[in-house]
């Protein structure tokens, strides 16, 4: 089975997949086709499976290979798929690329490995990834350095791309990032390097400014993936306040499914009660939100339903 | 000159201030008076200084105390100042405590120094600070583990309220951090510790929730004060709606002016703009924000504006 | 299979074993019973796998368990086996131990993940642990913040001694930690906890004076394993001075195998030179010690043996 | 006053000076002369004060200079002085190193401020370092990862050499760092970048590969000055055997010194007994040596004597 590959032109929302989870904890391989289908119906341009977001690092060899099937099985081809890989064994990320792009993925997500510290050791090591992954494996490289430590610099990222025909997008996630952004994309006009895909991360935080600075799109996991859809429609059409409006009135949710380990149980809440997933069941270590947290997630949903009445009728009665 | 004393009955709005420059670089003593009167007039019910957001770290030790002497002279006792201490020499930081409490200041902020690992090192450090600065000097404990790296647990937060009685405050800003401001409140109802105030921070991204967790006001940087007062007012009173409203139209400014590194310019341009400082000028190192971040601001000043005309018409008028 | 079970009275020398490689980088399964036998001949009294310096996060599950069951069907309970199992997913970790445990390994070895901080998270981690690989499974916890993060006090050691009943062993390779080492023998000596095995690391650079402090022996991966052996021997039968000649001979290569990063490959060629390994490869990230150090190996390895002829001639010729 | 400045051409001993207490904590201005004398006396080519051995950032900024201004007056320009002026804040930085350069300051030494990550942001901290400084200031770059977190590469060692004129010598303690030295060496040899010198830290750990790889000597604080001047002068004659073998008597003292945190009491402790200072007192944080640690210093110095009677009679007899 050969899916289409990723390549430098994706555009669009690639929605951060959660991986669900009975209540048991054991992984819910049969809920996989109901939460793809929500996902797609929802207007995703994308799926991205195994990130951090994803509880990738809590599920054995066996669970990833097996959840990651299940989803490229569930998609059908619909809409591609990334896998995150990133692993510090680069025989366990060969082998677990190696399996989903037979399988039909779209490409691979890969974050530096914690612990590089010059230009020149991130260089290495992505180029080291890309040659044992091989050559046509599309690559995403996922800037992230409040979680990994590794921070990319616009002249290691030219290298990178001049180097590395394989590196399509970059995952866009570093924070503070809006001028990183910026200069990435005024090297790719002034000619400097190749123009590669950008996807923004950090849970949609600053999605209107980094897309209005030239981002493709976004990759993240909000629990309301039409808004992420929505937005970047509304923007490309050019009605950058309707955009905002929309965007508004769903930041104060944003930003509380965006706080560094509350945000996965709170948005895994969210999902169940939409039927995306049937448990909001988190893997050790995760929060529990307590009475409060499910009392603030309640007041926050209610809060962002009224205010679209408002600004967006349409788009309120679509998720209602 | 004697101030008031800081106690555990804090409440309020404890704006952390700037510290303003001349556009050449050199500390602008002559507008203290103007950024003090500009804080009070907002409605704040205290003032901290020489915070990190502050840029207390690029100062002489000559300059900061010259700062400090001059805000708590500029103030004359309208409100109470906190300063803030923080430093790896203990001797430096009796050396500033002694002479800005000398001078009127209500108390001093310590944030653990970095390093620091086990609960014992967290408590044993806070001791030595309070024995240190001595008995008579209230002290507020500054929770930000994402600069210090320090972790605070509710058990050394109980240990340290039982043993160091000036330690009447904590600045909370953790994050995630609900959790834990929930478990103290509940351990102070239990009558398992003294109950101290609670200011919260990490730029009031998560003002609300904490307020309804029962925080006692804020301790942050917004440039516009006016917003953490009324709706700390609002809230109050009971009127969560109309304070989630007005929180919620300024939530998109908060956010940006929260992310770190870029926030202080962004904060001091806006604070500039609002007549509050002559100059945004930051030290080294600060991002410049160059065309695009200008004009991000514009949109979100303008679109708070509108926001306000809706829900806030009165505080609309206020501000503009 | 079922092999002796690790408790709190564990004496001696486990060897860190390095993992083979061929020189294409390929695991070296059918290197492991020569490696084996040269760990046993020296006279160590357990072998320990899978640890850091076995390059463990640099193999595949699969990998991992394959070298696992070769090195326990090699040693064939001729010494115990101890298993490095950490991982941030505690599936995987208890999928792996659940397996070399069939197989007759003595007990498993943990350090904690990542990103504890307070007292209270690194018990919960621990605790979940246990519970997790169950009561059965005797358990070593490898505090070694230079790597983990993860600092231990001893209030923590003592609270997870008394919960813990499977916790029976402590590798101790904090530094500095020649104070909690005595610190926590005294609290045992007072009855305040269970006494239970503290063996050391750090590449034995302060194997005397630890020692001296009341460590049962060392975990850790010299490439004379016959210098840990005997200067424990000589320690044992109170022969202070000549434990110290000893040890100090070997110093200079023991300080050199001791270097971040450098001292792997260091220890894998004079492996190599001793016949233990059939290729000195390690897998990426690892440098090449180039035409420099090799020069310093054999520099270094020169001078101990003349060194040795002249405080330990016996020793000298058994390792010639 | 002006001394002569530091140059490329700087080779030898620059001893660390530890900064000496009274037992009640407060600088012991009067014991400067003593422990300048000391040091020369045993021959060192240089003396560096303020750094992090020398418990710099425990001090107030008027100790800080008073302590400078004292070693100063005291060396009278018998030996070179280089000053350590790191901090966070580039104001203090340019008002410490005007003052001692206008009494008489060899140079400065930089480490760069915690925070730094990419290539760019390192070279842009040292360029504005050396910008606010003036080029008349000569600069010392301390590669000290372990401590500040910044590492440093090469091409960006290349690229601060050749844009800074002012820049004159490596404070080479990256660790592991020999093959950075050599390769560092190596570029200067094939006429890629300037020459300068090259000093070791790592308390001398790895001084005799680092010399033989090409270092121009030490700037440490081991308590034997003697021995890094001896084993210096010894390797420049040629008599590598003999080096090694008076470096490898200290070596088992040498390894205790370097403990992280450990090493500063056991250092001051071993100055005090030599009659450098008159206090062993170090302040906040440092751990109490206890009996046991006494023991083990009385042990070491015990051993390191009677092996140097062995190897050196003559300095054996140069140091009783």
């Amino acid at each position: 089975m050969m899916g289409v590959r990723l390549n430098e032109e994706a555009k669009g929302v690639f929605i951060i997949s959660v991986t669900p989870f009975r209540d048991d904890g054991a992984l819910d391989l049969d809920g996989v086709g109901q939460l793809v289908d929500f996902y797609i119906e929802r207007g995703i341009h994308g799926i991205t499976i195994l990130g951090m977001m994803g509880e990738a690092n809590k599920l054995t060899a066996a669970e990833a290979e097996a959840f990651a099937l299940r989803v490229l099985g569930e998609t059908r081809d619909r809409v591609p798929v990334i896998v995150g890989v990133s692993t510090p064994s680069l025989a366990a990320m060969r082998e677990l690329t190696s399996k989903v792009m037979d399988h039909g993925a779209a490409g691979v997500m890969v974050a530096p490995t914690p612990g590089l510290r010059t230009d020149d050791q991130v260089f290495g090591y992505m180029e080291t990834v890309a040659e044992t992954l091989g050559s046509e494996v599309p690559l995403v490289y996922q800037d992230y350095p409040q979680s990994t430590g590794v921070a990319l610099s616009v002249p290691t990222w030219k290298r990178m791309v001049d180097a590395l025909p394989s590196l399509v997008m970059l995952k866009h996630e570093d924070c503070p990032a809006l001028a990183k952004l910026t200069r990435i994309r005024q090297g790719e006009m002034a000619g400097e390097f190749r123009r590669v895909s950008i996807l923004i991360g950090n849970g949609a935080l600053y999605y209107p400014e980094e897309l209005i600075r030239g981002a493709d799109g976004a990759m993240t996991g909000f629990a309301y993936p039409e808004m992420l859809v929505e937005v970047l429609a509304l923007m490309s059409a050019g009605k950058v306040d309707a955009a905002l409006d929309l965007f508004d009135a769903y930041l104060p949710l944003v930003r509380y499914e965006q706080q560094p380990g509350w945000g996965l149980p709170a948005r895994k809440e969210v999902l169940r009660r939409r039927g995306a997933i049937a448990s909001s069941r988190a893997r050790y270590p995760a929060p529990s939100l307590g009475t409060e947290g499910l009392a603030e997630l309640d007041r926050l949903v209610s809060r962002v339903h009224r205010r679209l009445e408002q600004v967006a009728p349409d788009h309120a009665r679509a998720i209602a």
